[in-house]
């Protein structure tokens, strides 16, 4: 059920904002990317309360952007995968951490790289006709910390 | 001042997302692009609390996203206006409309074009030397409703 949070904003971003737009809801996203896939992962990594967790993780379910596959069932437990559409969100995540790190001044950790060639890959605007990569054929990859100076 | 909503989170991400992941805010840099640039022009397009705008409008001047420039002196009314470092936003709010568009099911309304030749823009992933254009290279216009079928 679609959440009509930003009532009469008819606008793909208002609707988009609706689903991910939630506190902590891009950050689970980029945990996945990160390959966190666990309920105890996800709040390490982010330290929120447990019922918050809960409540993103199954939105992000119920959305079709996570998809909980049981990995043990003595006891059953459960883990979270990025489907295709979630995997989609790769571009909006690089835009944002694009723009941390030229405006904040937040020193770059990763990077994105081509899985084909390992060359640098970066969310930019081009022509409808250019050649652009898909979500599954990038991967983050850490950035080397900076040399000390001699 | 910068709010450590997300604190533990040393990311760019989460950095970004202290700025502009506020409830609200995104959309109204959205209406900033289009051309809204008054309190009362946001307040009708977005439809919330007078406090709630004033909130986010300051904040977003305080980040250096939106300036505040006097339009007129008696009475005393100011309008805001994208900064370059705002303007810089467009990538992110571009790469979450076509999330929008391709997995919402959302039809286009407004697309990117080029400044220079009108040829369309998109966000994507692309090499690092790829030609990418700058938000001022760019703008949006409204996509012509499908025609009726005859």
């Amino acid at each position: 059920v679609l959440r009509r949070d930003y009532d009469g904003q008819d606008c793909a971003v208002a609707r988009t904002l609706e689903i991910v737009g939630e506190r902590w809801t891009l950050l689970i996203v980029r945990d996945a990317f990160l390959g966190r896939n666990r309920f105890e992962q996800f709040q390490e990594s982010l330290g929120i309360a447990r019922n918050v967790l809960t409540d993103r993780l199954n939105r992000l379910v119920d959305e079709g952007i996570l998809e909980r596959v049981r990995y043990s069932e003595r006891p059953e437990r459960f883990e979270y995968r990025l489907t295709p559409k979630g995997r989609d969100l790769r571009l909006t995540l690089t835009a944002l951490r694009q723009w941390g790190e030229e405006h904040l001044g937040e020193a770059p950790r990763r990077t994105l790289q081509s899985v084909a060639d390992g060359s640098r890959i970066v969310a930019g605007l081009v022509p409808a006709d250019a050649e652009v990569l898909a979500a599954d054929e990038v991967e983050l990859v850490a950035v080397a910390p900076p040399a000390s100076p001699e």
